[in-house]
């Protein structure tokens, strides 16, 4: 077979040797010791970079299972204000409006929130917020530190998507006031998909909803994480386990801060070479800390189509993202989450300025190596 | 490392080398082609073996997802009839009770169902029934065919948990008349953990509930897998589909009928040496076509532990099963499921033998031997 494409999506995203050969290993049982320290592993490593000391779970399920696990255990019957400035923070008001009742700030996607309205709506007794930390399909960081600030002062839930910021950002989850974390595994960290986690706060312990789903029970969760070896409820994705050991071994290796600073780094290459090229970001904002560390979105220009530029690209084998929703076909979105460094980003910014020049976009200057100089 | 041990359970099950190889492959995006393939070759197999032609979706999770699924689109808010003789019938029965309104059908673990219960229950105006086709924490195969043709008699939906059968045992879905049969990856397909399938006749769409779940809802399923290229509506589990996929080709090569008829015979040779041993089956029952062909549950003699007793044979290299709730320490459980065949199963009865011996247990006569003569 030949290599199959390199991915700079936000997520999946390339997983390492190491991983990759971890899920080898032949069927265990996973009511053992082996099993046990394998989960033990994933727990204390994901606490590490999700900044939290609560417990924490890792749920056999994507991230949306994890994102529907908070809001159905601790969100039911309550009165939700959902802050939603892209598609992730759509999917968790609808989770909300299936469990809840929701109060949706909406700048629109990409644009900053209006922290006095969720002021209000937690003066007006709002008794959860939830919000994407990152929200990929806008390329932006949302303000989660000041989030949870207003969320503790007025003692409501705090459930934060960090998704695509955990493990390639600098995520605090106790420091800034996060009841629940959600972390994702074929984003920053470079496992495969399969799997979630979740983190839970003694407050989100307090407000535990009585009538819960079976299958995302986090009471069940945390019954059988105390066991001796911890165990999982129900019957674990082991392949997927031994894999995200593996990923966050080799994070904890790196270190948590140098792997958010290498992913601010390549951020900043892949913004560099947009500003050389003359392309907008997407959104254009005033304030450079709002945009993502782990995905750049990016205007597609005029006289180009989604289809013949991202195909060019990946006829160059780079698999870069569109634009979802609405913004299909006006922007275009290069992940730079995990094991991924300056190869990966040079070839695939050649790739892209390749496109453009062929179907003769005007490009102002030389993006490739604006960017070589921000990785050096 | 060395070898894991033997796995002899009703699941996980050691797994092909062409299964574990499949995982290894690096990511690739879920929303291509190249993924559409993976999944429409593992509904076709899945269909397959589950003898139907109706809708069938591959879910991200445990079998006990599926079983939630099951429940929580088609049985919300209704009279739900559920048969319960053992461990996982009473979990569908509990998931039931988070959903509808249940009166259970509960002979003991093990016993046969009194079927004009089913059918008082029915004419009484129970809207759906569930039952586990292959009860592994009894050792014992169900009559789904029966209790198809009761539900299908009263216009009553038929939820079949077909997770340790499907694969392993015959199973006619829509000849029988199962409305929504569920399979799960790591037991009989010789699969890894993580996966569920499910299937949706039209009899169970009509049925829809309006408030559904949101990772689990299958009306979003039924959208994605009709795109073309075929989705899921969440990101799957990609590597367990690459694995799942092989091992039903491996299934399809061997023919659904011969795998059948394999795992009848590595039962009927588990069951020949309990017999030599002189040690009881669980439960003693007439019916001997009541005995489950995937899994036999054998009463623990008096004068030895069920530590002891796993333990030595785990010494041997061999990991078999105890008994589940009151059951444990009063039985033990070897599986016969999937790609084991005479070596996996004479290595086991000869540690089984041993350890009996060496504790001084009575044994009539030559267990392996037995199963020798059955296996040729």
């Amino acid at each position: 077979m030949e290599n199959e494409p390199l991915l700079m999506l936000p997520g999946p995203v390339p997983m390492p040797e190491r991983v990759r050969q971890a899920m080898m290993r032949q069927a265990i049982n996973h009511r053992s010791a082996a099993f046990g320290e394998v989960y033990a592993d994933c727990m204390r490593v994901l606490k590490t970079v999700s900044g939290t000391a609560n417990d924490l779970f890792v749920i056999s399920g994507s991230g949306t299972a994890a994102m529907e696990a908070a809001v159905a255990n601790f969100g039911r019957g309550r009165r939700i204000v959902s802050l939603v400035n892209g598609k992730f923070g759509d999917r968790l008001r609808r989770i909300g409006d299936r469990y809840g009742s929701v109060t949706p700030i909406e700048p629109g996607w990409g644009m900053p929130f209006d922290l006095s309205a969720v002021e209000s709506a937690l003066e007006a007794g709002a008794e959860v917020v939830t919000m994407v930390h990152n929200e990929t399909s806008a390329g932006i960081r949302n303000p989660a530190r000041e989030v949870g600030k207003l969320a503790q002062e007025h003692g409501a839930l705090f459930i934060m998507d960090g998704i695509t910021s955990i493990g390639g950002d600098v995520v605090e989850a106790d420091r800034w006031g996060v009841d629940v974390a959600i972390a994702g595994s074929q984003k920053c960290l470079a496992a495969p998909a399969g799997l979630s986690a979740i983190s839970v706060s003694g407050k989100a312990w307090d407000m535990l909803a009585e009538d819960r789903p079976f299958y995302l029970d986090l009471e069940a969760y945390r019954k059988s994480a105390a066991k001796s070896p911890p165990e999982t409820p129900y019957t674990p994705a082991v392949p997927l386990f031994f894999a995200l050991r593996e990923a966050l071994l080799i994070v904890e290796e790196e270190g948590v801060l140098p792997r958010a600073a290498r992913h601010e780094q390549m951020a900043q290459a892949v913004r560099s070479a947009a500003r050389a090229w003359g392309l907008d970001l997407f959104p254009v904002i005033d304030d450079i800390h709002a945009y993502s560390n782990t995905v750049t979105a990016i205007t597609l220009p005029e006289g180009i189509s989604d289809a013949g530029f991202r195909g060019g690209v990946r006829d160059l084998g780079v698999v870069i993202a569109g634009g979802q929703d609405h913004l299909k076909g006006r922007i275009f979105r290069i992940g730079t989450m995990g094991a991924v460094g300056a190869p990966e980003i040079l070839a695939t910014l050649a790739a892209v300025e390749r496109v453009l020049r062929r179907h003769g976009i005007p490009v102002a200057g030389d993006g490739v190596q604006a960017a070589a100089e921000v990785m050096e």
